[in-house]
């Protein structure tokens, strides 16, 4: 339901008055759907994307193919959108990614560490120090070809196997990160579990560690349902970088309209409500996630775009 | 997926070290449903409700049959429930629903308005004076029968003929409805489009026209996925009761688990991180809106019912 003058724009204190967000739905999004999806399919996405006024897009990932099947056509995708007037950062895990990567004219890459050792064991192989000595070339030469690196940090709340994660092991890997040289780090709630209290916690420790807000995106996960309200949080303790994905894309592939990640969606609407500019068109990015989620067969988990789209009105 | 330890509790400052959530799945949250849930199930919801640790659980609505034909067994219901010992508020739209509610015990009781007139017309038939005039009379009596009664105002942000709402006329219709004798209200963002800074607008409306956060509840709705953010920002503002619906019952039931109230269960989860005491036992909680899915016929909207119970994974 589309109301005109909803919501009513009424800023608040202590809150930013620009937002950077990054849109990782064609790459976070999609990365765990079984059935592939078409190159061409993709492009379309993120070319929306790009009409809807999204200005950082990360595009897809230079893994090896057999990690993430869903995105073994890096290098036929990035050259069909590397045109676009936006930023289309892409992840590299390694040399030979960065290689691709740089290959194909890519300016902004990130890699991706963890905060605990058993993720760090179930994603890369690896203990956190080895993954970190993995990175450690890859900045080192993407920064001498000046190209921005973004550097992913997960599980920073919580972890399946160790439960919560203490906050000094986050704020040394989060300085590693930056020692090494990445331009901006994003903080990963993989699973979902962070809550306010935590999230100023973290963000108050890393300061401390001289690890400033304006370093900082945040990339929250609504699997509680509690993204939103995070993200809030983060915004007033001063960072601007939020990590959404359109339609709420992600997560769980086998749990129907499992949620993922922050609805590039719901973030939008609470951010106009707040009167912070973001240069998005809402309607068109509902229209992108709803065409989306007709290509995956299952409606978008986002609230706003069910609201806004009429998507799956006739499915009861 | 439960994780032993998450989420990890860190205070926040600024927020009430107690909440008091008043629960209305079994009213709020059932009220749309075309389907005719039995009585004998309403009222083991409820109790499993209190026994997951709800203290405050509106039970049902003395009105019409023909206004809410699924609430038409209240007379059977309410007697199934009043034993137990919690608070079980019910809704009465008029001194005959007063009566009835009176006749059975009910020591709580609610009348609801709406801070438009579109939504006064379109709800009951009347202009906002007339609905206050209407509701006059009920308060008196209650109160007179040591009664305690609860307002509900509707349409506090945005109304879908009208658009934005303005502040003052919410701030006055609060008034009315205290000054009546209303021992508290509960603003209703029934269309769920508001979003942080207008709940601080309202709320330090409210409170410079002498109608502090302690007579305050508030209830969102998460049509935009807003009312976990919008929550948090009202007790920063200190109040410290909420208004949540078990499982995220109700909203539209023609669309396909459609948004309606705020999930109580990820109310708790953000609670529990903060440190915050509600005496729930999450677990149960969630296996009760598990359960009423099942009656329902769809699985919950809740994420944190979604993550905990697993009810939908083998849908896709």
């Amino acid at each position: 339901m589309t109301v005109p003058g909803l919501p009513m724009a009424v800023p608040a204190r202590d809150l930013p008055s620009r937002v950077r967000i990054h849109e990782v739905g064609a790459r976070d999004g999609l990365q765990n759907e079984k059935k592939t999806v078409p190159t061409e399919v993709k492009a379309e996405f993120i070319r929306r994307l790009a009409d809807a006024g999204l200005t950082t897009i990360e595009a897809t990932s230079f893994v090896h193919p057999e990690w993430v099947p869903q995105l073994a056509d890096a290098e036929r995708l990035f050259p069909m959108v590397g045109d676009l007037p936006v930023a289309l950062p892409v992840l590299v895990p390694n040399e030979r990614g960065l290689d691709r990567a740089l290959a194909l004219g890519a300016r902004r890459v990130a890699v991706f560490a963890s905060a605990t050792e058993s993720f760090a064991k179930a994603n890369l192989n690896r203990t956190v120090d080895e993954a970190l000595a993995m990175f450690d070339p890859v900045v080192s030469r993407a920064k001498a070809a000046d190209v921005h690196v973004r550097g992913y940090l997960s599980m920073c709340f919580g972890d399946p196997w160790e439960g919560a994660v203490p906050v000094p092991q986050v704020v040394k890997v989060c300085r590693a990160l930056l020692d090494m040289g990445c331009d901006e780090l994003s903080l990963g709630d993989t699973i979902g579990v962070a809550t306010p209290g935590h999230v100023v916690a973290l963000l108050a420790a890393l300061d401390e560690a001289d690890v400033p807000p304006s370093v900082l995106g945040v990339h929250f996960h609504d699997t509680y349902g509690q993204a939103l309200a995070n993200t809030l949080t983060a915004l007033r303790q001063g960072v601007t970088t939020v990590d959404a994905s359109a339609g709420g894309l992600g997560g769980c592939p086998y749990a129907k309209s499992a949620t993922g990640n922050l609805a590039t969606e719901d973030l939008v609407w609470m951010l106009r409500g707040l009167g912070i500019d973001t240069g998005i068109d809402l309607g068109r990015l509902v229209a992108t996630s709803a065409w989306m989620a007709t290509h995956l067969g299952r409606p978008s988990p986002s609230r706003t775009v069910r609201a806004l789209s009429h998507e799956d009105t006739e499915e009861q």
